[in-house]
């Protein structure tokens, strides 16, 4: 048989019938979408999503696909863990093509481990799509790095929702100039972080910015520094999700379009 | 006059012409492009891309599109810094579409902040599309997150190749137990990184994982430990860009698909 009668290889599939595919939803701009994300999104049966995926994310789902809403916070019944553990392996187990939608990253603050372990308890596939984090939407939409050459030796990637380990070391770790630390989920705890930093020697001018719904229609973006940033908090009121870019400032820029998304036509 | 006669909005160019998109590339697989990076890629006029861009995207640019290498390392004339910066310069004063094409994610040891500046001095517009970083890449290939509750508090994301910044706190602090790092660029490190740690307390039963080429057909994992690191990479002998996780190790699994990509057709 020649090649030119050889069927073209099947591209396989991205959500195979009884199996689990983790997709990172990326922050809220379907354009951040991979295109691994995008055909996951077409293929799958069942789709259960977190409340941090954007609306238009959710339209490109398949039009038949049955979509479950698993928010675990926010207004309606809130779901446990284990209640999203059983929905996804019942689901797989019925043969369903099941798509679990994350906002971000899976593997950053998505609490993928008790989900792969539930599926694995049950003997089910699962495969996971990464997608883009708050922290790099964010820095995008302020025209800055999260990593620099002579100014910060490492980044820190935190949540303002597990702060228990983080030890008096890490605080005065942080606290050195030209430290950058990603917090994401961190509105609630600002207070609390703000206060170790600065107990531990943080420059209160240390630059401080937030960034709501990164890469969304509405994002916001908040500057402020260390020493003025709970009542720059207060005064924003900000109510979508934010990561907090600590030891980074907006850059004063002829930065020709909002970093992620352009509102007007050109 | 209604709606329906309004022709619809036209989409705002990604790569205006005379300006820069600076575009994550990601790990290397093309379907983590992110669907706004692929469209950048078909509207841009030149491309100027790392070294560490994989082929496969590289075919997806624009039939009509001047490549153009800015390649730091390895085999062949190696650009400086400021070169690339004065190419970006001119290729956007001639008034193309112009892309920088970085691996991973821009904002990620991607020297970005110079070629901003570059930009900036000449009243050059920009953009960034934030890219697939090698350490969400690299978790997804070995079925693990890069934080876990009660297993790590933050997440330290850094760089072999400039480890000067980081202080004899930071290896104590990274040295102890369920700590997470993604080092990237740590090849040549790793034997200097075992010292430090080992020095300062920690196991030598630390798993650590290297990644190599993550997310591509010729995608590698070694699974090793601490105390044999510098003996597991010498016999792996890995020649490709390999990211670091310390502190992780691939979860030995019944994973159903290689979790980027897979190989055979379902």
């Amino acid at each position: 048989m020649t090649d030119t009668l050889r069927p073209a290889p099947l591209r396989p599939a991205t959500v195979p019938a009884g199996q689990v595919c983790f997709v990172g939803a990326g922050p809220g701009d379907a354009d951040l979408l991979t295109l691994k994300a995008a055909r996951a999104l077409s293929e799958a049966e069942v789709i259960l999503y977190d409340r941090l995926v954007s609306d238009e994310i959710l339209a490109l789902a398949n039009r038949d696909a049955h979509l479950v809403s698993v928010g675990k916070e926010g207004f309606g019944p809130s779901m446990t863990q284990q209640d999203i553990n059983r929905l996804l392996v019942l689901h797989a187990l019925s043969g369903a093509r099941v798509l679990r939608l994350k906002g971000g990253d899976p593997a950053i603050f998505g609490r993928l481990d008790e989900e792969i372990e539930a599926l694995e308890a049950e003997g089910i596939g699962w495969s996971v799509v990464p997608g883009i984090t708050a922290a790099s939407a964010s820095v995008a939409a302020i025209g800055q790095s999260l990593t620099k050459r002579g100014r910060n030796a490492s980044l820190r990637i935190l949540t303002g929702h597990v702060m228990e380990g983080f030890a008096d070391q890490d605080w005065r770790a942080l606290a050195r100039p030209g430290e950058v630390a990603a917090i994401y989920m961190g509105k609630k705890a600002a207070h609390f972080i703000q206060g170790r930093l600065m107990m531990h020697g943080a420059s209160a001018d240390t630059p401080v910015t937030f960034v709501e719904n990164a890469s969304r229609a509405d994002q916001r973006i908040v500057a402020s520094t260390l020493g003025t940033l709970a009542q720059d908090l207060a005064q924003a009121d900000l109510s979508g999700p934010a990561l907090t870019l600590f030891g980074l400032a907006p850059r004063a820029a002829r930065q020709a379009l909002p970093a992620i998304r352009k509102q007007e036509v050109s």
